[in-house]
């Protein structure tokens, strides 16, 4: 299969890398590294990675950016850094890959624990999060050609601890080695329209 | 109890207005109608009515709007309806209305069936309705001097079968009249971060 991977150089990308490139053509994109360079904000953008890279059998995405404040606090600005970004990014990304997947292709969106469960500062993420796992639910109703969609929900990454550990008090953490699987399930397997949870319980 | 009653003049509105204002005193707001007059997509449209009618004990909302279409047809600004209005209009009524509520207060929003089960045409709602169920589960973790807030998600009502019917194939429909409970439930009970769903199973 010929693989294109946004979010690539990331922490979870580099593992979704690892995990595919032995078997397939890893296409690798990122915001400012990777083969080719995408900005997920600017539907553009992502258009003009796909006509330089042409169609593709399956697109994972594992980049989106979200503003991490109080709700009392967020400004319309930082609200709209998830909106463009891990919400629309995704959603863009999804309508564009549509038109360049091959036949029976499918495509991998990520959004994480906190739309299950909230923390500190992450309304925005929640909120985002939560749009795109229904978009991912609706959108599998209708997508052409046998096409599949579905997202990654993972929890806090063990690699994530150092900066981000105190906004997760005794949530178990992953290792990005071990969310890859998900990713290869989505591509290789026969779901479409879930939310692949990366953790146990709520 | 003061209610402010965003929507008010709408199918669902007119029925929680009846539900509440034998015992309360009313605040009707709709875009045209009503006692005041709101543009939802404006968050400075949303602080001139606070500022017209100060202090609540309750904001209820049951307005906003998605653009219908199919996923690989919509555009751009189709997107931005329901972001502006569904999902950030009701984001940004309760940034407002949690300055002017009065302690203990209430907020209680509205989404829809579509964010368990997608329709044709339905993508948006189902997203912009994730994106506002998941909000409430965050926010209501950090609102402050003991507010609460939670969002009523009907399926489609009676009132709405001969317009919307034929999307809704085998769907049980619901009374305006027996949605309205759950606006009640939501103001007058002790519940907070949840979807109260007038519907049975997905």
């Amino acid at each position: 299969m010929k693989i294109a991977i946004f979010g690539a150089p990331g922490t979870i990308g580099q593992h979704v890398v690892k995990a595919l490139q032995a078997d397939h053509e890893v296409i690798s994109i990122g915001q400012t590294r990777g083969d080719f360079q995408v900005d997920l904000t600017d539907i553009q953008s992502i258009r003009e990675i796909f006509d330089k890279i042409g169609h593709v059998d399956a697109v994972i995405n594992t980049a989106g950016a979200a503003s991490f404040n109080n709700f009392m606090d967020m400004t319309q600005e930082e609200w709209q850094v998830g909106i463009n970004s891990k919400m629309m990014g995704q959603i863009n990304l999804t309508r564009v890959a549509a038109d360049y997947l091959t036949d029976n292709g499918s495509i991998t969106l990520t959004t994480g624990i906190l739309s299950d469960i909230p923390i500190k500062l992450g309304v925005s993420a929640s909120t985002t999060n939560g749009a795109v796992e229904k978009f991912v639910m609706a959108v599998a109703t209708e997508l052409p050609r046998g096409l599949r969609i579905n997202v990654v929900s993972p929890t806090v990454l063990t690699e994530s601890l150092p900066d981000y550990g105190p906004y997760f008090p005794g949530f178990n953490a992953i290792d990005g080695q071990d969310v890859a699987p998900y990713y290869v399930r989505s591509v290789l397997g026969v779901e479409t329209g879930k939310v692949l949870k990366c953790f146990a319980g709520t």
